[in-house]
């Protein structure tokens, strides 16, 4: 026998494995397992391990020395249990043979059912279930699933003859047909399989069950799976396990029937019993959506024994799980068994209530609520919905399932290639409309705004993927009629490119361009990051006199910053001023600053400037009352404010009182190689003293001015692009220098601190020489990260997805902090700037701020708080909940 | 009294300093002291200290309170050993004031003769000197000089009467007016000077004095002492001191005189006793260069004894100081004093010979003499010289002093801000030419190319400051006539911007613009490089098993290999491999490479260029032959080789049938924000490996080639730009499959390493992981540097010159290493790469392997090498052989 273990029984109460094992024998076959130790009725069967697809494709598509024998045995052991064989002519054993990855990857590799029948055990089939048209029927379905999967037959060559046979025999659905017409198809498919094959239907069945194994196995690297695991990240598994499992079936008669249920509500998280069914159907027409399937409510009075057994295991696994499950089930004439069970997959508003609702009722704790819900899930609930009031105006176009919450808008292409291709060449607003998706439709699924399907159900794959992915989708609209590139509702054509919006969380489709609004929060999520406050707020920090790990926003304007403080914003990390020099009224004075020939000229317009800066600062300081706020000095080249067009270069020149061709040339003198490594930054402040000046002037003034006004600030003056000590000595002193002026005129003073943007490598690298002239020290992750991988964002596009795609890089470090190298700087400098100063304070102010792993190293890194744009504020607030647990 | 001493007194053969001091007393005053002590015969005076300069400027302007008691008392001492006193009106004392620093910076401040003079008192010097014509002379000197030097007076005010006396009393020069004429001049000079500054010129002798060191610690930081240090790198000073000497005079008459000497030849180091002087003249007329001085061998004839005593001294004081000295004398009727020693300024030439010959004459050691020779000095030696054969077609314009070595051509400046706004402008190629010098041309001096005087000699002003710039100077060429902006000579006219060229070491001056060489190696030089390289090949490597340190360069071309070899280069450091494809009959295909739509269409045009870059390297490897070589596969982007006319296009889009729009549209795909941020280096290598490929393919063909004709080559194949290890793992599995496929054809294998630059901060900080996948590391400093900063160096000139201004950096750093921020990355890195391999090969081939601070970090870092351009190799080998002497 083998030294090692490649396959695991299952049946009669008790398996080889449990759910612990899901490495081993993926989600499926260690759930399977797990329910089979529990008593619950699952079909027997056994699982080959995830090694074993390793080893596949490590030893070219071979197997280990062992494994047949081991196959053989265990296949044998399930033959005893069921005392039924494979192939047996009288009696014949069937089995479903599916994939099961640790990860579930739904719909992404294949699955062949009715396993085991050939010519002969079709008969005994029919025989002993007394139904030659069930009989015949699983077989067809065999062949034809058998051909298609295991040996990659076009599916299409079994459509057609069915299709003819409904024709010949005058019926609309195959279930109408006679078991003579199915046997007749059988015949039919075996000639279509010799001449596409070249040889007989297979007629062994270990052949076909080695087949079968095969195709699992090979189906774990066909493009659609590699894709699916690209876009949701997934690395570092064995493979697929493979689950061989008796058959049961749901398509025996009306006393049979498949459905798939949630313990609640997977869309709202509602604590109620959720499902749908189909009687006398197999367990993949649910899922296709094909037949539009009943409520889970219909069976109660349909069969009631039946229900309150399937609510009895549904609260047995839910229990015993700690989490909602989604559930399949089949009926065989009368008989429950239960084929799978998994955490559901869910939307955000779902994954916070049930968190919520588990924790209240005792059945998980605050502290794992948190990590019941992903930033992605908590992210959809902040995604944008149509405004209230202006959809009251909009009369609906059509109405399809609520599948996947949330509203967007985008132009309509038809395909899954044709959304990837708007999108790359940058018509990034598309609306896929399909008739129903498949795994194929991935790519576009998830460069789509939105997804509309023409037919389906809740849990069809639209539905499915919509959710996890957080887009918004309606599925099952059947007034809509797609025809090739148009689409036909309530007797208006749509062609590709033009508008529709829908609302996922309702339903509806609308035609035009809506516009969304962002949404109000439920009390659950009131509730749910007010326990990720209570955590991420009493947090002890190692050495720092602050406790707790806070979060600001990034604002530039009083709107943003009240919108992020509603969203628990705890100040301002990052206000930009830039684009304060950009506001009509403001930039023709800044053009003529850049252009003046004289400190005396520019001087004279920075001060025109200069009261519209400070009531840009006032409405933000007076929204952040109370809390700090960080503004950022100047910090893009002069050369992005120039002007453009020849119009607005001669009303400059004439402002400015020189000629166009003088400022056409000083525009050129402008120009730089490489901006982002140019004159900008605190450059600008140590070459145009005056700007900063200005800026310096503009927020005290405005300070002291809303604390006369009755409320609190905390400016913090922070200087961008340092790259030595010398240039934040000399800038801090000259900021100083006009802040006491300001002070002695107005006789008042406010609290304010001095520090800097760590952006420049040079300045991490010296950060103990520079956090002696700084108060602060706020990580530009952005730049930090550009300068240190040494490529520009603008520019990576050439290459970063090659390098992504290559596993070079395994996300793109602007979007997650690389934490091995950028990380290491940002280590260093925390480490060397709280060696000369023990309670500086750290921030980090990039993008990163609003990422979770990132924020995660942040508060590894000890720095105090950080700093997204307000929509990331509560994925932030609860991702810095998760950190603090996670270094407990 | 004071508890702090602010003055030193030396006088009557001893004093109170020593040359120990020259922190505290100057350079002038500290060898004043040690000359006293030594019993040469010094005019006695006292040394006011640096710190009070210190003091006055960081006092507003005002002395430390015990300063004026302690002068009066010094001033005291002074008056009793010499028995006069300052303004006695029978037998007055006269003082000189002169500035003097630490480190020398000649004619930068303002020195004031014959102080003490007043009415009275130039009636008791007359009489007592019996002269009165000096005695007049020597107060209208006095009346001149302190108007101008103390009180900031113009000068011409006294020059234009002056002029007119001269022309009154018919007489040519100042030397012929009576004394009753310089009288009346007198008289005329105080009107002038009531006229000018409202109040008769101060008769009280202390107050001229205060007055005059006022004046000197003012001079201290004017413009052009600033300027001086700032060009010079004069750093980190307290300030001048001031020296008050008493009065000896060369113009009592014939039997007086005043003369500079040096030890031994300033130009060429030859050890014979070198000066100029003048009888009947004051110090400041000889290196004023208005009257041209005799040769010092002519005082032999005229006067035995003082020329004995002199030699006599000057022998003392070389072996005292064991240095060439440069010293002033001054012969007063017939005593000899001595004004002044100092190691004396010299070309490179002469400070290579006097290093060599000391160290040879025993005077020094040969570690000694490793500092007796900077690099600028080396430097010089390498300077382009007038190809000889040329030069004997040649027939010179004119011949003046050979005043500063090396041939230098440029288009003619007549002023020393013109040539500065010419440089700016990009005109770099400027010839100043001047009548005579003064330190306000500093700036344009170092700017020029060369520099032709009119007048003066070798110790001009003119000559002094080009050989301590290494710039060629011809010196006192009186052929020449300039006029406005117009030169004459030989009746013919040169206009501004007109071609000359000039040979500084043999004083000619040519018309238009000559081509120029390398120098010859004097035998000196090659002894002094040998004993360089001894002691640089011999240094214990501390955990390394290599000994010594060694020199590669940096060559793209055979020549350039060749060249750098004949210049002592150990090894390719850095081979470029980008100018390949520019070249004729490989661009083309390189650009169709670009263009080519699919993998097969670039490797064509990629074959097209094997062969031709194959020859390439062969060249090189022969050159290098035995030695390693340090290949860098493609680094810029490939925009940079795009056609740029629009019949380059049209030509290029016909060879790659395309139309000349779809290359256009190509052309601005390629388009980057920052290109040095870009798709470049290592980047092309992931994205298209066939051109890395095809690189890789031509090196060790070229290497296997080469070894089977008998040469032996050590390739070493470098990948720019990596971030990450993955890249260069890939990079590196990519290129070994290459030569696997080479050594497997042909059935030879040749030694060879694969590795990486260090140019990205984070392969620096990641190093570890690098190290595992790289042979040797080589620092990129140059875009390291630049990514550190965050500055590019194309955009830097819009903020670096204020950087170095305003102190934020000490020197540029792209031209010496910034040892505090990039250098903490190349040691990190070092440290690093060397955990994981002891013996990883590590080099730097930045601009930075040519300076020699750099180069001593580097020694310090634990580096195998230095890699420079070729004509900077044997300063890498004098700078590697200091750095190991300097951290033995």
């Amino acid at each position: 026998m083998s030294d090692t273990k490649f396959i695991y029984f299952f049946g009669d109460g008790k398996a080889e494995g449990d759910a612990s094992m899901k490495q081993v024998l993926g989600g499926k076959g260690a759930n399977l397992a797990e329910m089979t130790n529990l008593g619950i009725p699952v079909p027997p069967g056994f699982t080959i391990a995830t090694e074993v697809c390793d080893i596949f494709y490590k030893n070219n598509r071979k197997y280990p020395a062992t494994f047949d024998a081991e196959l053989r045995d265990t296949l044998n052991k399930l033959e005893k249990l069921m005392g039924k064989k494979l192939g047996d002519p009288k009696d014949p054993l069937l089995v479903s043979v599916r994939s099961g990855a640790a990860v579930s990857m739904p719909g992404m590799m294949d699955t062949i059912l009715n396993l085991g029948l050939n010519d002969a055990a079709v008969e005994g089939l029919a025989s002993i279930t007394d139904n030659p048209r069930f009989a015949w029927d699983a077989y067809r379905r065999f062949i034809q699933m058998f051909s298609n999967v295991a040996l990659g037959m076009d599916i299409n060559v079994f459509e057609d003859i069915l299709e003819e046979m409904r024709e010949a025999k005058g019926v609309e659905n195959d279930n109408e047909l006679s078991a003579d017409a199915l046997k007749e198809l059988v015949t039919l498919y075996k000639k279509a399989f010799r001449k596409n094959q070249n040889a007989d239907f297979p007629q062994d069945p270990y052949a076909q069950l080695q087949a079968a194994i095969d195709a699992v196995f090979g189906s774990w690297n066909n493009p659609k799976a590699i894709k699916y695991r690209d876009i949701n990240g997934i690395k570092n598994l064995l493979g697929t396990a493979v689950n061989v499992q008796s058959m049961v079936f749901g398509n025996f008669g009306d006393d049979s029937g498949t459905g798939v249920c949630f313990s609640r509500d997977p869309s709202t998280g509602e604590n109620y019993f959720y499902g749908e069914y189909l009687m006398n159907a197999q367990g993949e027409d649910v899922v296709a959506g094909i037949r539009t399937p009943l409520k889970l409510s219909a069976l109660a009075e349909q069969d009631e024994t039946i229900y309150k057994q399937l609510v009895d295991i549904k609260e047995r696994l839910e229990n015993h799980y700690r989490d909602m499950q989604d559930m399949e089930f089949t009926i065989q004439q009368g008989n429950l068994f239960i084929l799978q069970t998994r955490n559901g997959k869910r939307t955000g508003a779902s994954a916070v209530k049930v968190a919520v609702d588990m924790a209240k009722e005792g059945l998980i704790t605050k502290e794992e609520a948190m990590f019941r819900v992903d930033a992605a899930q908590l992210d959809q609930l902040f995604h944008p919905m149509i405004d209230p009031k202006v959809k009251q105006t909009l009369k609906p176009l059509a109405k399809g399932l609520n599948a996947s919450p949330g509203a967007a808008t985008g132009k309509i292409v038809f395909t899954a290639d044709d959304a990837e291709m708007w999108v790359e060449r940058g018509d990034t607003k598309v609306m896929l409309v399909r008739k129903e998706t498949s795994p194929d439709d991935i790519g576009g699924m998830n460069v789509a705004q939105g997804i509309l399907t023409s037919t389906g159900g809740m849990t069809s794959h639209a539905a499915v993927v919509a959710r996890g992915m957080g887009r918004p989708c309606v599925a099952g609209c059947k007034d809509v009629v797609i025809s090739g590139k148009t689409m036909k509702v309530d007797g208006k054509v749509f062609n590709e490119g033009d508008w529709i919006t829908i609302d996922g969380s309702t339903g509806e489709v609308f035609a035009g361009q809506v516009e969304t609004i962002a949404p109000e929060m439920s009390t659950e999520l009131v509730d749910f990051l007010g326990w990720a406050d209570e955590i991420r707020l009493s947090a002890e920090r190692a050495g720092l006199s602050q406790k707790g790990f806070l979060v600001r926003t990034n604002a530039d304007q009083p709107e943003d910053a009240k919108l992020a403080r509603e969203l628990g914003a705890e100040g301002i990390g990052l206000c930009r001023t830039e684009h304060m020099f950009f506001d009509e009224g403001k930039l023709e004075y800044f053009q003529q600053m850049i252009v003046a020939g004289t400190l005396e000229d520019r001087k004279k317009s920075l001060g025109k400037i200069l009261d519209l800066q400070k009531a840009d600062f006032k409405g933000i300081f007076k929204a952040m009352s109370g809390l700090p706020v960080t503004v950022r000095l100047l910090d893009p080249p002069l050369h992005e404010f120039v002007p453009q067009t020849e119009e607005d270069i001669k009303k400059i020149a004439k402002m400015a009182g020189i000629t166009a061709e003088a400022l056409t040339d000083k525009i050129a003198s402008l120009h730089e190689h490489n901006p982002m490594l140019g004159h900008r930054g605190c450059r600008l402040g140590v070459t145009y003293p005056e700007i900063y000046d200005m800026q310096v002037e503009a927020i005290m003034t405005a300070a002291v001015e809303v604390e006369a006004e009755g409320d609190e600030v905390h400016p913090e003056i922070m200087i961008p692009l340092i790259g030595t000590w010398q240039e934040l000595k000399i800038l801090r002193e000259n900021a100083e220098a006009v802040i006491a002026d300001i002070f002695a005129k107005t006789g008042k003073k406010v609290d304010y601190k001095i520090g800097t943007m760590i952006e420049i490598p040079r300045a991490a690298l010296t950060a103990d020489e520079v956090a002696e002239h700084a108060d602060f020290f706020s990580f530009g992750t952005n730049d930090l990260t550009q300068m240190t991988f040494g490529f520009s964002r603008d520019d990576a596009g050439a290459f970063l997805p090659a390098y992504i795609q290559q596993g070079i890089l395994e996300t793109d470090p602007t979007a997650s902090l690389d934490q091995t190298g950028v990380g290491k700087l940002v280590a260093m400098a925390a480490q060397l700037g709280r060696g000369v100063k023990t309670d500086l304070k750290l921030g980090i102010c990039g993008e990163h701020g609003g990422d979770p792993a990132s924020i995660d190293f942040c508060y590894r890194t000890n720095l105090n708080y950080v700093s997204c744009s307000p929509f990331r504020v509560p994925i932030a607030r609860h991702a810095a909940a998760q950190a603090v647990l996670n270094n407990k």
